[in-house]
């Protein structure tokens, strides 16, 4: 696999030819961002709705939530909330809430640093992302290990490869050989080299996040005012459910929001363990914990970016083990959309699953994801390729899947063309009873783009199949994200930049980087 | 593997105990019925159904279809249809057409044999089908290999055994070890003594389909007025498309509508192949010749008990080949839901896949397709558990998997509860921020039944996972499937009819069974 970060020709993306077909015989769909054609579902009534909404107010005015950082406290005091005194409890009155998620935007535009790869989040729109966060990772040839940063530096390529994966979802995977101090300044400049799409960064500091900022601003060319003029970067804030907001990600709200970036906040609601055993209690818990979270975005900055996000699940209640791509979970999934409009915000789903290998169980829990996150009108879907073992592997043949099942679905979501011409009645006529449509007119006219051309499904007959080496899915997936990866070449980047980043790199690596988080 | 069917201990169902656990240790969910709580899915306008039936109309009057059968040029033509002289080319008018789809009904009950398991066709009811019709079989241990009455009746078994498939579709793989001109009884037979749920019979002519209504009437102990009465049996007539209907087929329809019996009406659309290459043109001949078999069967019997069935697919164009669960094959689905909506009748589909072993592919092809059918608002599902390779193999092991996936998508179809108790309040009060719920009173009330406990998903950690043999969802199927075997026990049946069905089976062997359809 050839794996030259430096070879940085200038062609755009990851080498789309004019037929589609990139070198590696990578034949896939042209980048676009989906508009959904659908009314979402809805699994709660317009009762249900305000009565989780209702119960979601209780939790902040009776129980309130723990924010673990004086300037939080500080900026919610002011903004009129009640801190209770020598503690972090702080409780909100309803009125309060509402008057601060009132001034978030329920649109805006995402900018990567290829205008092309913009992306508008909220409305119908939706994007996807890569798998984000795993500790691990794996395919058919390495097994499962720890991630380093050749694995990360190879699934950034594939994202940045695939159009079906409009945005870096986070690190597809921990690059543990990194130094801890100073990872986030290698990984944030290798998502700005090797890729040209919206990336995300850890609130895990004000060090780090202020970094990930400076990069973004350095990457793309930009003043200070400039960069803060547009959302270019976002963060992912997880509350630590039940009720809790830690000391590093409110630090990376505040940056964030202040410099009008983007902070998603995602309660960790896993029902049964970090939020009641039902998928009521859990969407009320969630709804308070994100309504908070936002609420305290607006008043840093009113108006600054913000998405719902919503990734209730259920535990096993036997083992306590979380899982994903339940029935719970695609419920879940369909209702957070129906809060998060609810409240007027962009909605954050993902593509889950909890399997320990890339099988049936990874693919049907997966598209029981995927079917929650689209029905319910997700506006952003983490963890959209990659994901196994509920987070904790990002897996390589996974990737290949997903963006499979991804570009499947985003067909699904294309409006069907209804016309004279399409339904071919002429066609029809011409064939009569008992012909067929191979030959006719009608058929050769559209023989090129008819159908959905799959990259991984394999169509040809068990025979043909089994003469070719009986390949399962998985096998089909590894030689393609291997080929994918041969033929890589990173987006185009004014060298003077890619020089002012290194630069930046070296210096805050001299200086030791960020402090443990 | 015991497989005695004449071990018929009077035992409910496949040995559900009041723990829900079988001594197999199969935990399923309780047979039940579904009713699907969403408003389905519209991927066309009013105005694309309009287009739709209107050139669906267009077709059946100018373009006509084939009926090869003289019964059925002499029945259509007393009905006002014009019959081509000297040719088997039938056109309708579109008030005809109208005029005779007015007499079908939007709902009816199919009745089995234990009347626990009658099933509601139509309105927001759903059930599922088995696999039906494959020439081949397959599992781990055997590979594949053509069916044989061993595997027909392992297949009727699982479907007896598992409570959410609710109905036989069909022979779930073809005994080809039987004589095809006795086959039908002995199957039909197997039907009625291995299951007790509403199961089909094949319409490959008079003698089979009069064989299996005797069958169904002495099998449940009735009068032939008494079977007249009500839907008990089902009959799939798939078009020979475009726009022909075989001589076979028609007595089936003949028979079958005269006694009231479920006539289902699927046209074989595969776009590019035997309808027009766009998803446009595929449904308005669905349309058209769904509605020309509707229409005969209102003919034959105002009143008599209809399906409308969508089947409509689209070939690789590469190579012909068909597929499933494609994003054509999806938005088909849910659009020929619209489609028999808008002509009031209950609406078939599938859950279909074109993968060639039971892998990832397997499974987003069959999700695909399931959802396709949900979000559509079908009533009824064929090939539910255990299709594979486009219908050219039933696996043992994708038929557990498909159970496990049917399972959860109706827990899906499950209403939230919403309410002070489920939301909990209390428990959120009593944990507090930073705790956690396993051992909250809320938590344990609802330990046993909060959420969906799978039958295959494996939701332990990696470690312990490998430390159990790594096995996939596939290997686990297997296992599965076999323990439901081996704890087989046939639904009670009264010796006297099993006696009858024997001696009618016997006699009709005698007498050389059916002609070569």
């Amino acid at each position: 696999m050839a794996r030259d970060g430096s070879r940085r020709r200038a062609r755009q993306g990851a080498g789309a030819r004019g037929d589609g077909r990139d070198a590696a015989g990578l034949k896939q769909l042209p980048w676009r961002v989906l508009e959904s054609p659908f009314q979402p579902l809805e699994v709660l009534s317009p009762e249900q709705i305000e009565m989780i909404s209702d119960a979601a107010f209780r939790i902040l005015e009776e129980v309130g939530m723990d924010f673990l950082h004086p300037k939080a406290l500080d900026i919610l005091g002011k903004a009129g909330a009640q801190v209770e005194p020598g503690s972090q409890r702080v409780r909100f009155d309803r009125a309060l809430v509402k008057e601060a998620l009132a001034s978030a935007p329920s649109q805006f535009t995402l900018h990567a640093r290829n205008p092309a790869h913009d992306l508008p989040v909220g409305g119908r729109n939706v994007v996807f992302g890569s798998v984000a966060s795993a500790p691990n990772v794996s395919d058919l040839d390495g097994g499962r290990r720890p991630g380093s940063q050749e694995d990360y530096r190879n699934l950034l390529r594939l994202s940045q490869a695939f159009n079906i994966i409009h945005f870096i979802a986070g690190y597809p995977v921990e690059p543990v050989d990194l130094h801890p101090a100073t990872r986030h300044l290698d990984c944030i400049r290798d998502c700005l080299t090797l890729t040209d799409k919206v990336f995300h960064a850890y609130s895990l500091g004000r060090t780090r996040i202020l970094d990930a900022l400076e990069l973004v601003r350095i990457g793309n060319g930009l003043s200070e005012a400039e960069l803060a003029a547009a959302p270019r970067l976002f963060t992912v804030v997880n509350t630590s459910s039940p009720l809790r907001l830690d000391g590093p990600m409110i630090e990376g709200v505040i940056e964030m929001a202040r410099r009008n970036q983007v902070v998603a906040i995602t309660p960790f609601t896993l029902s049964g363990a970090m939020s009641p055993a039902t998928v009521a209690g859990a969407l009320a818990q969630q709804h308070a914990e994100a309504m908070a979270g936002l609420a305290f975005a607006q008043m840093i900055n009113p108006g600054a970016p913000v998405i719902y996000g919503g990734f209730t699940s259920n535990v096993d209640m036997k083992s306590g083990a979380p899982a994903f791509g339940t029935p719970e979970y695609t419920r879940a999934a369909i209702a957070g959309g129906q809060l998060a409009r609810h409240i007027g915000i962009p909605y954050r789903s993902s593509n889950a699953n909890a399997a320990n290998c890339v099988d049936a169980q990874a693919a049907y829990e997966s598209q029981m994801s995927i079917w929650g996150a689209m029905m319910g009108q997700a506006n952003l879907m983490m963890h959209g390729a990659g994901w196994l073992e509920g987070g904790l592997c990002a897996s390589f043949e996974k990737f290949v899947l997903d963006a499979e099942m991804l570009q499947m679905m985003s067909e699904v979501m294309t409006p069907l063309e209804v016309s004279d011409a399409a339904i071919g009645l002429e066609a029809i006529r011409e064939v009569g009873p008992g012909g067929h449509f191979f030959g006719a007119a009608h058929t050769l006219e559209r023989y090129e783009n008819a159908f959905y051309s799959p990259m991984i499904s394999d169509w040809r007959n068990f025979e043909s199949w089994e003469e070719a080496g009986s390949e399962t899915a998985t096998q089909r997936a590894n030689r393609l994200y291997k080929a994918v990866l041969d033929d890589f070449t990173p987006p185009p980047l004014d060298p003077a930049i890619c020089e002012a980043l290194d630069d930046f790199v070296a210096r805050r690596t001299r200086e030791g980087g960020a402090e443990a988080a």
